[in-house]
């Protein structure tokens, strides 16, 4: 590599410079103590660790998206978190085993190997939250709020919340006797809305199973939805039903915490469809093509690491929360030069403003107080009157 | 992996528990809060990039510690960082471009393929401050200070300060005519104080630069040793003498500063040699065989970014600093147990505490009340007098 190009980063991975840096340490700070303030509990989980547990309960996409190496000392395989997720399941299944609900956030960097959309970053600092033992609607509407909290923080404008709940298509796949490829094959149809692959992959189904699950694609839009699907519905197994009055609790419950928020529903998208297990949601804006937080219920998680727990969580990307928010996040406070000069009364000044958290920058040698600007100081340290004090740069 | 040990770490990969947590997190914060009174700027370094750059101008130690993979978009090798350092320096010299002097900041886990040692961790998270464009021992006297104030603030009892300077070795090895392979085999015998083979390896030398290397190796101890280095290498070269200076007067500025924090010298030591130019420092406590803090000047590295600046910097790793310092972490405040209620009124009431800063912890379906003090609660929001009120756990 030529001395010029030693500094190019690769695709979609990026630094964060000042001030753009000090901006994204007092949001994190700001959304980890909104979580702490809802009583979830902060875990640090490492970078890397063996394949099988990162990969544990997640689908092949996380696969893909890890980067994997062989370990050193152990010669496994292991990969970089490209999801901190099953990390935290992990940690309640096995490390806390706590016996009650468990609250448990996080915020850090993951690395994936392929981008999840062409321009999509492959180094976000991963945001989330997830609660734990408890399998009611009363949980996902818990972290839904939070997560609703986190973008009205953030200042994130246009909100919207999409919802859907994976239990309807599994519920209709299933009394429809799909084979598990057949399965996959709509399931991908669904997600595509590719209505000429969806009749030809149910027109061998039964009457009223075919009919439901062709509904699937259509059945996206505003509340009226559930009432639509309700009576569209009606023949489906009890599964499907319970799902759906799942969701409808979930959706009158932010509604009236949230009454301007827009929801929508669609009951042929299902975002993770092969490791969630209920309500799935994501919060969208406009312009952005991908969703900006996502998240959904996914209680089979821990039985991988030989705990079986309900849990339902939400996560984003504090480098797009910063980015597309307007958060009047305080630069760094304007701070006061001191000259370059050794005498120890004044590194007793220096040091007694830097205590009561004056931000104090001493001039090296050689440099001229027209310097001070530049390194974002308004005032200056000058000896008078027998003594160092605070003046004006320009006196 | 069966399911029983899907839960394992790899040796020398730790996660972080609560309460451990929140108190490495409250750490972080008060330590970039102090970096930023000093006025060292944030900056955010991808854990991910082209090796060429991670490894630049670094020794073939970083080498052997850093994971490597294969871009699958670019098909070129990367590392994981190893050394946030490195990087820090390609920002310096490369994204920023600053005339002046430049004061950058960083904190964030490193990943090492082989452990510093064999006790030690894989995945420590470095936290440390740079100084560019200065090459006087004004700004050694900062960082060092800087390192100081950091291990005082996380109350690290009983530290003590290694200095030395790699100018000098290399002086007399010059002096001395020593080829470079000759130069390292001494070099590794004075860092293990080998005498035989130091006297072995310079037999062969003129008197004056054989004896004056073999003298190195004794040449530690307090400040002492600099006076008695003076008389020693008296027939050194310039540039012996130049750094003997420097190192006097770092120790002299310090010693004014902290009068209490032991220094030791060791002009035989020379940790970072391959990339170190000036002063190097470590910090040490009982017990503790590793050095929980170092740094040193390194002026060459940008020159591979293609501008060569002035630098020097410390780095440290803040679990040691939380694990060995004293530091009261406020754990995470006791908190309000509200119950499973969706009434409308409670959630104001809940939502008006949290923005007050409250810690709020709602029940789930089931809970009892007897699970609030597990939840870290010792209030309770009751109904009383016709609306929602904070009171005690027992009435």
């Amino acid at each position: 590599m030529a001395t010029v190009d030693r500094w190019l980063l690769p695709d979609g991975i990026e630094e964060v410079l000042p001030p753009q840096a000090a901006r994204i340490e007092v949001a994190r700070r700001q959304v980890l103590d909104l979580f702490q303030r809802w009583g979830y509990e902060f875990v640090v989980t490492p970078h890397i660790e063996y394949l099988e547990s990162l990969l544990t309960g997640a689908g092949r996409d996380l696969d893909l998206r890890t980067f994997k190496v062989t370990d050193p000392l152990s010669g496994r395989q292991m990969g970089f978190r490209a999801d901190i997720t099953p990390q935290v399941a992990r940690i309640d299944a096995h490390t806390l085993r706590r016996a009650g609900p468990n609250r448990l956030c996080y915020a850090g960097s993951v690395v994936h190997a392929q981008p999840r959309a062409l321009t999509t970053s492959r180094s976000p600092i991963q945001l989330g939250a997830e609660l734990y033992g408890d399998a009611s609607p009363a949980s996902d509407v818990e972290v839904i709020s939070l997560l609703v909290e986190t973008l009205e923080l953030a200042l994130v404008p246009d909100v919207h919340l999409d919802l859907g709940h994976v239990g309807i298509y599994r519920g209709l796949a299933r009394a429809a006797g799909l084979s598990g490829e057949v399965e996959q094959q709509l399931f991908d149809a669904l997600q595509r809305k590719a209505m000429d692959e969806i009749a030809e992959l149910t027109e061998a189904l039964p009457v009223s199973p075919g009919r439901m699950l062709r509904a699937l694609a259509e059945l996206c839009g505003g509340r009226e939805v559930l009432d639509l699907a309700q009576a569209c519905l009606v023949e489906a197994p009890d599964e499907v039903h319970a799902a759906l009055d799942e969701l409808m609790a979930i959706a009158d419950a932010l509604s009236l915490r949230y009454p301007e928020l827009p929801l929508y529903f669609d009951l042929g998208e299902l975002r993770g469809y092969h490791y969630h297990t209920g309500v799935v949601f994501a919060a969208f804006v406009p312009g952005v093509g991908q969703s900006i937080a996502q998240g959904g219920r996914y209680d089979d998680i821990g039985a991988d690491f030989g705990r079986a727990r309900p849990a339902t969580g939400f996560s984003t990307d504090l480098k797009t929360l910063v980015g597309l928010g307007q958060m009047q996040l305080g630069d760094c406070p304007a701070g006061i030069w001191a000259p370059d000069n050794h005498d120890m009364a004044l590194w007793r000044v220096v040091q007694q403003l830097r205590a009561e958290g004056a931000r104090v920058v001493q001039a090296l040698p050689g440099q001229a107080l027209s310097e001070a600007p530049e390194a974002g100081c308004d005032r200056q340290l000058l000896f008078s009157d027998g003594r160092w004090q605070v003046a004006p740069l320009a006196p």
